[in-house]
């Protein structure tokens, strides 16, 4: 089923302790659709861009099938960028620059093509401007999938709780997930954000794993051990664009293939920080996939 | 198989968010043998107490059928004392008071009819007296696990280096693996371990599961998300306890029982903290354990 994914596209700049970057292709909605490219083959985006972005990028993303009709490039304007540097740990980062540019007042144009979309999938960005979307569709999703952050919970919260009541699922990290419901407990945490709106809700822990709460059950996916985090930028978008790609290839929106789902999402994740960017995420197979999504099972599985 | 379990046998003094206890039974091998008691039979505690130490405690201990033989009571002296308060998080504490009394000088005292132990389990306490135990046993037990603290590892180093030499197992959580490695990955520190004696490497991360290395193999368990941490003393210890005593009843030590006793030891740590220390170990039921487990397979079990 199609999926309609609207976010940031932008430049970043990283720095790590294993090296920097020029400013390479990056924006929550570039990892969501790149890492749902490898499920569904109807792709379609929303963001906006300034002429300075250069459509060598473009074509990466068309080559992964990602429908870019709906990405606007904004004459005179300048590019979203981010840059930011990891500290030794790599669970931590400073934001070194930040410059709006066209994201100052991104306006969400949905073309008539995307509008028989059945998965939105709203990228961290304003709540107004996601409400917006929402807004803009003649006929509401089967199932809106809704990524905030920390910003947005403090400068924008009537805005975010009126958005809440009109989503089906929320992806949050931990702290996010504390900061919105002042429980430091995620069960509670979950039990809360489910009062606001979502149903179901999804709790992303970083190198701890993601818990998923919906119909009063809730699962635990494991991230896989690794050895070495080369790069995590783009790690919780690529998790969302897998889950929400995987439910869009496969159109089942029950708890049992959610669970299938994160799976797929955290097997994305784990494959993105391997390099700086979303260069993994690039240059993926299925196999690749299928392997990664194997080692899952492996680490989890035990018999009574 | 039988077991025998060496460590402290203390009182503590508690505070949480929640509230305090006046002195209650504590110590790493009152935590390891109750939750092994649930398992395993043949249960035999090594451990010293001064004359201070009430009837009554020893008594809980034996209704719960661990044999106190080897239960020292110097007359004249006073037991371990340790008390301890609880940050709001419940993650973090700070040690108010430490008397060591009869633990400074401690010389554990195998009784023959403890000799022919299959399983050992070294619950915390200085390296050279864990070490004291191996040797004063006339054959090698089949199995012997090791849980050590960060203060072992910063003090009695050479001694630690000496003893992982001669166990199998080591159960430390995830701080305490990065500090005896010097890796920050989980991974790269088991491996490191692994290459210090011990085969199998435990790695708790309390709220976060475990993380089993053997083998070459990598097996993960979910800690049970909980509503309410009510009092995480003695967490660690009830699950080493769970995970030896059920590795002890089955009496068998492949990876795949050890996933399994690692499953049996979070579901026993679960409990653990639902009350003031060891309280809700001290009463459960079998009926209640497996209902336990079961909750973990439905958190982890997903179907591709």
């Amino acid at each position: 089923m199609s999926l309609l994914t609207v976010g940031s596209v932008a430049f970043d700049a990283l720095e790590t302790p294993f090296g920097k970057t020029d400013k390479i292709i990056g924006g929550a909605a570039t990892y969501i659709t790149l890492s749902a490219s490898y499920f569904t083959k109807d792709n379609n985006l929303v963001a906006v861009v300034g002429d300075d972005f250069p459509q060598t990028m473009i074509d990466d993303l068309n080559q992964h099938g990602i429908n870019t009709e709906g990405l606007e490039i904004r004459v005179g304007e300048k590019t979203f960028f981010w840059s930011g540097k990891y500290h030794n740990d790599m669970n931590t980062r400073d934001t070194v620059e930040v410059q709006l540019n066209v994201m100052e007042d991104f306006d969400p144009k949905i073309p008539e093509s995307y509008q028989d979309c059945t998965y939105l999938m709203l990228g961290n960005t304003a709540p107004s401007i996601q409400q917006m979307v929402i807004e803009r569709l003649n006929e509401r999703p089967k199932l809106i999938v809704l990524d905030t952050m920390n910003l947005w919970i403090e400068i924008a919260n009537p805005d975010l709780m009126s958005l809440l009541k009109l989503v089906d699922v929320l992806v949050v990290n931990d702290e996010e997930a504390r900061q919105l419901t002042r429980e430091y407990s995620l069960v509670k945490a979950a039990a809360k954000i489910q009062t606001m709106g979502p149903k179901t809700v999804i709790i992303k822990k970083g190198e701890h794993g993601a818990l998923l709460f919906s119909e009063g059950k809730t699962f635990f996916a494991p991230a896989l051990p690794l050895e070495e985090v080369f790069d995590p930028t783009g790690a919780g978008d690529t998790f969302a664009g897998g889950f929400i790609g995987y439910l869009a290839q496969t159109d089942d929106i029950s708890f049992d293939n959610m669970k299938r789902a994160i799976i797929y999402g955290s097997a994305m994740a784990s494959f993105c920080v391997e390099k700086f960017g979303a260069e993994r995420i690039m240059n993926l197979t299925k196999e690749e996939i299928n392997q990664r999504v194997n080692e899952f099972v492996t680490l989890s599985a035990f018999g009574l």
